[in-house]
Order: C-alpha cells, then structure tokens, then sequence
C-alpha cells in the first residue's frame, strides 16, 4: 500500500520531514513523494496535477493532499474515495476533478493530540492518513456530505506551462483540421513530435492540445501564461 | 526500519544518489528523503530544520545529516543516539537541537575503502548508516565523547523564513497580551489562522511566535531575514 | 529490487507522478529518486551524472532514464544490460558511459496502450520497468543492436558545475606536480580539503581533478562554466 503525498510545502522548510514522520510511526504504508513543488497556496496547479496522473495509480492508494491556504480556518478537510483509491484534502477545490462519495474529516481522535492550528498536513492529514493504511474505512472519518468546494473553471485555457515551456491546454483536439487563436496570435501547424523551427500544436500526453517549441520554450517565444483563453478554428 | 537523509546536496548533483546507491547496496531499510535542500554550507538552517522533525520519526530511524563544509579537515563525524533514534552527522553543530550520548566515528572497517577526501556522505556516512542498520550497535563507531560542537546561539530571532514568506521565530508566547518588535516595527495583532490583511502574529507549528501575512509573504512586507533580532513586549 | 529514476521532468509537473503510478500498479519494486533536476534536455549532463553514481548501485537495479528531447521521432528506446543492472534510455547519448549489450526496445505488448507520441517515460519506459521487475528477460524487449548513439566526447573539459560551485573536470591528475590551465587562468595550488582563501585545485570524489573554494564558488569567482577546456601542465 501507498500513501502518495501533494503539497505546496517545497521541502527546504521541515514540513513534509514532519508529516513523513508521523506516517512512518503510525504505519507501514509506502511513501511516494508525487510532488511539494505546487506554487505556494495555488490549489488550481494542484489540482490540474491530480487531474493528470490519478488515473495511473492503482486502487488502494491514499492522497495526501495539501495545498491549503485556509488551514485552520472554517474549511474542512474532506475524504473523498474513487475507484477504490482515497483522496485527503482541505475542501477548496483541491479535488475538483476527483470524482466519488465525499466525506467531512471530523472524527477528532484520529488527529494528533494538542494540534496546531496552522500546520494540518503534520497533525489531521498525516495522522488520517495512516488510520486508513491501518484499516480504518473512510465511512469512519465523518459524515458524508454533498456540498463540497469546486472550482469555478470554464475550459478553454492553457492550464499548464510545465517546465519546457510547453502551454498546455485543456481543449481535446476535433476531427477536422484546425488552428488555434490565444490572444490575437494564431498557431496552424500540427505535429507528431517535437521537430522543426518555430511553435507547433502537438497533441499531448493528456490528450488535448499543447503549444510547444522544439528544444524551447512556447511559453517563452509567444509570451504565454497560464490562463491565457485558447480558442479553436476550424480551417 | 528507515534510514532519513538530510543534506546540503541539492539532487542536480550526482551527490545524494550515489549515497543510495551505497545504502541499498548494503542493507534492507526504506530510504527517506528529508530534504536535500538545505542552503549549501548552512549548519544552521540544517539545525533547526532537524529540532522541528525528528520527534516526530519513530524509534529504530536512522538519521544520515550531511551538511559538511570542512569535509576531510580534522572535524570529527559523530553519532548521537537519542531516544533509541541514532543520528549521524558532522560534528560541527548539525546536532545541536538533538541531546543524547554522543560517539565519534572512528571505526574505518565501516567506510567504504580508498574513500575520498571530499565526499563522505558517500564514503563514510552512508556505510556507517547502513551497518547500524544491519544491526551493528552505536557503541561499535567508536569511542563516548562529550565534547562535542554546538553553535553560538542566543534565541530571540527569526530562525526561519519558510517558503510561504512566514518568519518563523524561536519564542515561546506569553500567557499575557504581548506584541512584537523587529528593528523598528511593531506587530500587534495576533490571530489563530491565516486570515485579514496586513502582517500579524500567528503561534505556529512549533509553537514559537511567527510573523506573517495571508496568502502572501510577511518577509517580503516587512523586509525581515532570518536572523533580525525579535523582541516581545507586554502591552 | 529497485526502480532507479532519472529524468529531466522536475517535480513541479506531473510527469513523475504519472510515471511512479504506472510502476506501482504494475510491479512491487522499491521506487527511488536519482534525479529530476537535469537541466531540460541536458543529456550530456544526464550522462555525466549516471557515470558518477551507476557503480554505487547493486546488481539487480533497473534504471529508468528519460532526458529524451526526441521524444515520439525515429529514436530509439534502448536496453543496456551492465554488470546486472539494466537501464531503459532513449538512444541519444546518456548511456554513453554505461558499457554492455544493448538492445532496441521494440516489444510493443509490453507498452500502455494507446499511447501518446510525446510522453514514453509513462507510456513505454514505466512499464516496460516493470515488467522487467516482474521478471521479463532484457532479450525479450527487443533485438540485439551495436550501433547505439555516443556522445560527440573529447576529454578535457569542466564536465560539471556542481551546487557548491566547484568545477570537476574529467581529468584524473599526474602522478608528478602540475598546475591547470582554464582560459587564461592558471591554478597551482593542490589542497586535500576545501580550506584556506582563493581558488584551489582538489582531487575530487570522482578521482578527477576540481576547481574549487572553499565555502564559496569557484565558478563564480573564476567565472568558469561547463564546457570549458582544461589542461594540466607539469610544474
């Protein structure tokens, strides 16, 4: 079993050592780092990220999830469980695209006693975490609810520059030929691989459209940002 | 059983692999990455990054810290074991938050051999980790010392700036109302989470004082660094 | 058994995460992290870092190497088998220093289906990890190939500026005294640790002599940067 751990908490600082910590104490549940690099307080990034590799990992995986930016505050952290696999996060949006039965963490005795109201990664998410490693059913956490936190996305941008300056999209590609409009700049050429001069769409790994530059950066060239609305012509 | 790695190392730099490499050639433990990003040459920050972790590792933990500027001068390598936890280190203040008997490692049948004189985290840290992790006792490293380095430090400071701006102090607060001076600014506020604008103080996850501002970065505001003097007044 | 990962990805994407998902729903090896920091593209420098740490690691590992900027195109996937490790790389150039048999990754069945042209780390390299893990043999991934892509090499250069700054070269140094030329900078002096004021010559953890200062950056100082030719000249 995994516990797979998000966070926006860069690992310079202690806090992901804390959380890892109170998970090895607790249970025998594999760690594996998905990522801490999510921009501080940015829950969009974190969960187009979720969005994009979920899918690729087995059931009985545990998300720990923590871009949370109202730690402390009246948000709640929810469980929400999907295809067998089990999802930890403050309720922002985090899981806006994890899908499945949600629930409000409110069973207090799974936490860590004398908690902090400022670091809940360390002292509800860890602890919470190895409770399911160790059995305890999601049911167990707290009450089921129907009204948690979305986002409030409207497709039809780039989602992502990653870290070759790729702008991805979130547009899945249409049958016929098309180019692509962001701002008041047009892109027509469509390829297979990264080859060639100058800036191309591809179809990437997510299946939707991507901006790219061989061996560049798009994002660089055509001075692109995340956010940027992306519109399809046909031609 | 785990074997928790803390260094200065960055992961760019073949450094921190080659140290694997030599871990799980020679034993069975999990590897755990603490951090690898401690500031190059930065005892400190390694130190106080260590004070706010380890109690939350488990007994049995193996801790291999690595930030080493006088690599191959006469400073010693030492072992501290301390609440059945044993940590291996420089001896040049690293440990200083962690009490506890202390060894120096002398014992050159557990190096790797015709080692190097500039990279013994691969060449004497991580064998030496990986024959406690085998079983050999603490004792085995070589002989008791209690002379061991600590650092220069008086408390009253930033000691941390985390990666969300938050200045992070070594105060413990009072139980009357307090504010807070640094150079010539004054906080006042103190609040339970982060909320409201402007900076205010906020009783963190170690449960010192810190400095901060919601969703932005209160070092930034205030133009603090670590080290800058904190001093709490009544009020 | 482990899983070794190298890539050019960072961690801020979720290409790693997507990668880790497939291995871990496919295998039960151990997942580690050698790097995900090579510069983008940077396969000299993804080969210079697997030529550092390859021999530290046991028989048994399989390597998972993706700095592949001809991602999608005619290249390759190869497999080198080498003193029982095996390692899955794009045919470009970062297994120049990995000798042994190598074979063209031509075994389709063992890919994800419908794979994307522009992410094989998920699509082809993870999996066909893990079923190397599971016990495929390496002559059952493809044909037997002796024309594997090298690197353009020429000894005699900075190969790495490392986090510290120091400068390793590929040179291993003379039996009798020598200083280093670099541009039109001569350094004479020959510490065995990083002590005293200016630059300095140091043999390194590599065998191969460095350009360094201690508790500073003899890149900066210097200013020397990868790819610089070094000679040594008796003295």
């Amino acid at each position: 079993m995994h516990i797979a751990l998000l966070t926006d908490f860069g690992t310079r600082d202690p806090y992901v050592a804390a959380m890892k910590g109170v998970i090895v104490s607790r249970c025998e549940a594999h760690i594996v780092d998905l990522t801490h690099d999510i921009a501080p307080f940015d829950v969009w990034e974190g969960a187009f990220f979720l969005r994009d590799v979920v899918r690729y990992w087995p059931a009985g995986t545990i998300f720990v999830c923590v871009v949370d930016p109202g730690v402390g505050t009246a948000r709640r952290i929810i469980a929400v469980e999907s295809d067998g696999k089990i999802f930890l996060a403050p309720d922002n949006g985090l899981l806006h695209f994890v899908g499945g039965n949600a629930y409000a963490v409110t069973n207090e005795s799974l936490f860590l006693p004398n908690g902090s109201t400022t670091f809940h990664g360390r002292d509800r998410f860890a602890p919470v975490a190895a409770a399911l490693a160790n059995g305890t059913k999601v049911e167990e956490l707290g009450p089921r609810i129907d009204d948690r936190v979305l986002l409030d996305y409207t497709p039809g941008a780039i989602i992502r520059i990653d870290r070759f300056g790729n702008c991805v999209t979130d547009l899945v590609p249409p049958s016929m030929p098309f180019a692509v409009t962001v701002g008041d700049q047009r892109i027509d050429d469509l390829r297979k691989t990264y080859t060639g001069e100058g800036a191309f769409l591809i179809i990437g790994s997510t299946g939707c459209i991507e901006i790219s530059v061989a061996n560049g950066s798009a994002a660089s060239l055509l001075q692109l940002r995340r956010g940027d609305r992306v519109t399809i012509i046909p031609k």
